[in-house]
């Protein structure tokens, strides 16, 4: 070092090595840690018992909180740090065996298993020791025996495909076979399979993407249809791979996902295209973006580096969710005209009113998204 | 314990004590850190150096993910965690003296100096040991003594008293005296300023909230106006606070924010308002909601916790932000369009064009938001 900061009358490389050594007993401590963790996950697998307890982990958090604040550790700190090594634990559970629910190998056939989402749940079946079988759009004439004794049938196919498909499985599907669908709205497919199959019919919606490292403490929406007992072992083996189930009425998950899919979808293409129409180029608008315009920009460009068909099915797939984008415009415009005049008060009673309306929920949001912003700080500023 | 888990007969007794004894170890190491980092801060201060550097940063990051790799982590995960160590030790330096810019202490006036901002700022200015005197809106008559002998007069007030208090000032000032504002547009007060003031003028706009718990890291944008070598020694001085400085035209900034604050505001308005229209509450949304809609809607709610007056002030602040917003309105129109006529091949055509516009930055921008939604599934799934 020509400095000279580094040599031995520098009284900060004394304190700097003893953090370089702390910094390398960290990673060593981490690295046996993940050991640890995944020998536990393996003889739990071995036992049959689930890899993800949610109280065990609130558990351990609250133990590291208050060991943390004993050394004068900031415990909401300490908090997000083993939070984060126990995300990077779970993600290292993808690989091995996963337990089997109760009752012995299932048949399970994916229509469309060849498909991304397709495969991903495929593989988890496999791994749990079901035996999982793939219907393609090649395989028609072979359908009959394909569904023959199946206990479980998954429709994972894209979204305008739906209907067809249901239509055409429906006389082939023996009574006793379970019926479910992985589509993203949830009204109508559930009507198709109800009106196709006299047997078991179960609507669900992995609220995931099909990049997810394993399904643990990702979400699956449950719609009940026609003789949903029988679908009990498909819910011990979701619960068994660490899915949350939350089960509601088609009608109310399709409101919500007209909203988180729909407009969300919509308003991001909105806001590049606006900026793409004045010219506005986004590495230059980061120079000047805030942490939370920084997160939207970014959630914004993210969806123009994939698949505008994709995009385009979600964001007009059907009536309904049109009718509501196009309400969704008339609100802007009633907005906009406190905007037009520079009507101060009227802005104020409007934020008023949505402040009644959100309640408690305002003073959550200000603290998860303070959590985000400092995440974004301390990796990206 | 009762269900016989914790007995020595259960394999996952032995891993599960050891990971204990691993968490409170770590929980040793990071407070020993945290206790040496203080300690070189400390040094810094006493030698007159900038606290953050960061290319020594960087340099570390680099270090520490070459020594996760070699023991098998995975190194984007580590640069998270140690990131996430350093932002707290960075957090944990707001204590102490800083270091003083070369030339010795000066005299500063803050103008609107009992506001959150001035009060900051002013703390910063004595921590490095320079003069801080204060002038707020029952101090005018005592205006000439305050102002006299002053290097430095910084303009701290509401965006909507900027101008009065400008114009007020001017005659008063000694033209020796630096002035400066920390208004959040730039072109009228930087016309104001120069209008008013026949000495050295810079517009600054500080890019962060009052409440951080320092300046390290944070943006500042510069705008020169006159004279601009007298500021030379306050760039040094926000420098070894660890600001970070970016120099822009004054209608740059202002084109930029018009987006950053007065366009995200709004949308957050018209977000929270179009949920309370339609009936939709919030904390049921949630349950439905992908990591990113959920980043989202904290976003939006997080300012309904907040002042309705601020955010009036942001949205409508002037003629040329309000026809922006106007001309987003248009924008909305047009593509809604779109979505009226379920013209899927138009909506793709739309979309192309702005991955175009947008180009490698929708690469950068899918990286950055995967991290973010990790880090909210971590925490809050």
């Amino acid at each position: 070092m020509t400095d000279g900061r580094n040599d031995n009358k520098d009284p900060l490389s004394g304190p700097r090595r003893r953090i370089d050594t702390i910094d390398r007993q960290l990673l060593e401590l981490l690295n046996e840690r993940q050991l640890l963790v995944s020998e536990i996950a393996g003889a739990k697998r071995s036992a049959g018992l689930p890899i993800f307890v949610p109280e065990r982990e609130d558990a351990k958090v609250e133990d590291f909180r208050r060991e943390a604040e004993r050394r004068g550790l900031d415990p909401e700190w300490a908090e997000d740090f083993l939070r984060m090594i126990m995300g990077s634990s779970r993600a290292a559970q993808s690989t091995g065996l996963f337990p089997q629910a109760a009752g012995g190998p299932r048949r399970v056939l994916l229509v469309g298993g060849a498909g991304r989402m397709g495969k991903l749940y495929g593989r988890c079946f496999e791994r749990s020791g079901h035996e999982v079988g793939i219907l393609e759009s090649q395989d028609w004439n072979r359908a009959p025996e394909l569904l023959a004794g199946r206990d479980l049938v998954i429709l994972a196919v894209p979204i305008r495909e739906t209907e067809p498909v249901i239509r055409r499985l429906g006389p082939l599907l023996e009574p006793e076979t379970l019926l479910v669908d992985f589509t993203s709205h949830k009204t109508a497919p559930l009507r198709w399979m109800l009106e196709a199959h006299t047997g078991p019919v179960v609507g669900l919606h992995p609220m995931h993407g099909p990049d997810v490292q394993n399904l643990t403490k990702q979400l699956m929406i449950i719609c009940p249809g026609r003789y949903v007992e029988r679908a009990a072992w498909l819910r011990e083996q979701f619960g068994l791979w660490g899915l949350r189930l939350a089960e509601m009425r088609p009608g109310q998950h399709d409101e919500g996902m007209h909203l988180v899919q729909g407009l969300r979808h919509f308003l991001a293409l909105l806001h590049g295209s606006y900026l793409a129409a004045r010219g506005l180029r986004p590495e230059e608008i980061l120079e000047l973006s805030s942490p939370i315009y920084r997160a939207e920009l970014m959630m914004t460009g993210r969806i123009f580096a994939q698949n505008p068909e994709l995009y385009a099915d979600i964001v007009l797939s059907e009536p309904a969710r049109r009718d509501m984008l196009l309400q969704f415009l008339d609100h802007h415009s009633r907005l906009a005209e406190l905007v037009r005049a520079d009507d101060k008060a009227g802005f104020i009673a409007e934020f008023r009113s949505v402040t009644d309306f959100f309640g408690p929920f305002a003073d959550q949001a200000l603290t998860e998204s303070n959590y985000l912003i400092h995440r974004l700080a301390d990796r990206f500023a």
